[in-house]
């Protein structure tokens, strides 16, 4: 990182705005922030600058920048075999299935793999209507699942709006006391009535026209919305009487983010179909997939699966896949994301929150957080998009990459953070909305 | 590849058959051909039996198996940053980008880079959606697009009947002289024909309505369907005419397989959209895109384009897009598909069908070739299932891994194939045809 690489700095920026069409954006005025390299927590520019990377990018670099054991793996895997149809057997495909299930639910034994979380929805949206029979997706209006036909759609936020060309999609409300649907004011409240919520849709469309109710365990995009007691064990039992699978989507709290391997593991709920991306192998090669029940597997044993994808199972994801998680084992870091969610997060983010009025809500678990930030805690009113604007700015300067989203601060670090860079990107929090603060 | 490897061979079977839940497909009796490495157009078992992979896996090994370059590519940005968020800047992505519009038309200057070739498909169709204001797609009933919620509606074939979640798609057909479904004679009746069948479909359906006429430039999996002189441009006319986009789908024919860096460039046609993924890293690394034009690109200069995904212009594979494209140009191995197409293919398949009577047609350019098997010249009646699994039996026998379809052999060998690879497999499918015959 000398100074001279500053020039690939520029020519990154220039050949950006020049070839590359980006997402959710309008494309003119886009002026990206460079990456040059990273390792665990931090990430680089060209000119040597380092940040605190408390977005995990797109909430996806569970174990870290450049681990060592998962880029070797990589490296391998290229120089053994990149790439094979999915018809054809691969060893490190196998070994990523079950490297994957061992973290599974009892009776859930087999994995389709995909590109990303989109096309794991896809599946396991085809899978369970398949398996039912019927038609009908049950999703939440605070959600996101992906980009592709029927994945948008079944997104909850305005990002489904311009996309409805998909059929056989229904919204609810899911529980989030904190903004209640309901008019609820305790959890208990809140579980008990967003339950009946969605058992009046339920009985409103038909039950027996629904194919799978499909949630995020601990919604993430849409606000790290922790399901509060009882609500999915809830779910799970409206499922269970009216023969309705249940699509838990792991893409971004599954593979330690919330403490846990799987985000239901705190909650007492048992999946028929479980859809992951993201902190499966952190990123490091796009992949996606779903693990299917042996029941639903079992429909499919006489019957043609339609659907597949050329990159299905592909050994250098999978090669990927097996390392992340091994050393995700052996060197505990998953129970280090639950320790810093307990010991320094949750009490830091408390003490954040008694010195910023701006703070409304401290909400989440292990290295899954948000902060919503209000106008004024007694009506509860968001902060505009400028206020949003100014704090991303006062973070950047300070050399934490944070992730924000409507009127929150998500402080979703890599699961592999260190007391230190908490206490760092804490104090960075602490000046950047004291500064915001000042000039309101 | 010693004999103890034998026991990986077995290893990977049967974590296969516990772990993975296989695409197009029911799971019971599945025994996957397992492949342990490759190089160039050979793959080998962990029995160290060596194939001629004229499949190209599913048609996306272009540059070959094993590719130094890119193998070094992959292991050099693996070590350097293997993942970031889409937003963020990144050298290769640039690097990428620029590669792949320097084979595009001029005034064709953007990437949206995805993860395969149906979300690639997607991301086109929302483009042309969204820029025309207009609501309805029209492809071909003899085209596959992918798996997802739209590209699988898009997709012709029995694939899509299960599938039927997306509405606005509207199905034609293409032009297939060997099959005319327009009762023509020649080429020029059927481009005639064919042209005349869409305007009709375009007046039936209302033309204001349509957003996007999507085809494979040339069709592939439906079986390499190489469109008559005057078809293509005579579908841009139309397409002009009613301002429809036309985006062509070169997820299979691009990058070489013709012959040519886009099979279009053979066409005097020019899309709006191109729709690209296999053969632009040879799947090293799950990748696909879209390209887009000046004119739909600038519809999003400031308007919000509602489309993402997680892995969009992840660097490795960006890193590998630069390293099979500068690989292609600098060895010459586009030149390569097209002299084996012309010299080599072409004359050696129209050989094997005058010494044998079961194949019907013979077609295709570059590395992509069918061949038609028939029972009778006359009727033209497909050869039946068993016929083509004896079939897949004796060439595998032979060590020829084929790509087989309905009731075609399809010759797709990497575009870096060696006239002595293809007199090899010329003469594997010769035996394997003489023995089938015998036995009929
Ligand atoms: C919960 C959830 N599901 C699905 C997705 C879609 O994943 P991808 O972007 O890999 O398609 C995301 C992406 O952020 C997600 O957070
Ligand atoms: C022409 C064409 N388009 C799209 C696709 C879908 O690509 P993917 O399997 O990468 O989603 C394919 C795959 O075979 C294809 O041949």
């Amino acid at each position: 990182m000398t100074p001279d690489t500053h020039a690939d700095g520029e020519l990154t920026r220039q050949l950006d705005r020049t070839h590359v069409f980006h997402s959710w954006s309008a494309q003119a005025g886009l002026d990206p922030f460079v990456i040059a390299g990273g390792l665990g927590s931090e990430v680089w520019d060209f000119d040597g600058q380092t940040f605190l990377d408390f977005a995990s990018q797109l909430v996806n670099v569970n174990i870290g920048h450049g681990h060592p054991t998962v880029v070797a793996a990589i490296q391998e895997q290229a120089a053994l075999l990149a790439t094979v149809a999915p018809a054809n057997g691969n060893l490190a495909r196998g070994r990523a299935a079950q490297a994957i299930v061992a973290h599974a639910p009892a009776g859930m034994n087999k994995v389709f793999f995909t590109n990303g979380g989109a096309d794991a929805n896809e599946n396991a949206i085809r899978l369970a209507r398949l398996h039912t029979g019927r038609d009908k997706i049950l999703s939440t209006y605070r959600s996101y699942h992906g980009n592709t036909g029927s994945a948008i759609v079944a997104t909850g936020d305005w990002r489904r709006v311009p996309n409805e060309y998909a059929r056989g999609h229904v919204h609810f409300f899911g529980p989030y006391l904190y903004r209640s649907e309901f008019w609820a004011t305790s959890p208990e409240q809140e579980t008990e009535r967003a339950l009946r919520h969605l058992e009046r849709i339920l009985q409103s469309e038909g039950p027996e026209s629904v194919a799978a109710i499909l949630l995020e365990t601990v919604v993430g995009t849409a606000g790290v919305l922790v399901p509060p007691p009882g609500y999915l064990p809830g779910v799970r039992a409206l499922a269970d009487r009216y023969g309705i699978m249940l699509i838990l989507d792991e893409v971004m709290a599954g593979f330690g983010r919330t403490g846990a391997w799987f985000a239901f593991d705190h909650f007492d709920v048992r999946p028929d179909l479980i859809t992951f991306a993201k902190g499966v192998n952190s990123g490091y090669v796009p992949v996606g997939g779903v693990v299917l029940s042996d029941e639903i597997a079992a429909t499919f044993d006489h019957r043609v699966f339609p659907g597949g994808l050329t990159y299905s199972g592909h050994p250098l994801a999978m090669a990927s896949i097996v390392a992340a998680l091994g050393a995700m084992e052996s060197e505990g870091i998953v129970a280090n994301a639950a320790r810093i969610g307990t010991e320094v997060l949750a009490p830091g983010l408390a003490a954040l929150a008694d010195r910023h009025p701006l703070i409304g809500e401290v909400r989440g678990l292990g290295v899954f957080w948000a902060l919503e930030l209000v106008v004024d805690r007694g009506t509860r009113e968001p902060v505009p998009a400028a206020v949003m604007g100014r704090l991303k700015g006062e973070l950047m300067a300070r050399h934490l990459l944070p992730f924000l989203a409507e009127n929150r601060i998500h402080v979703v670090p890599p699961c592999v953070v260190t007391d230190d860079e908490v206490a760092r990107a804490l104090a960075i929090y602490d000046e950047a909305l004291t500064v915001v603060e000042a000039s309101l």
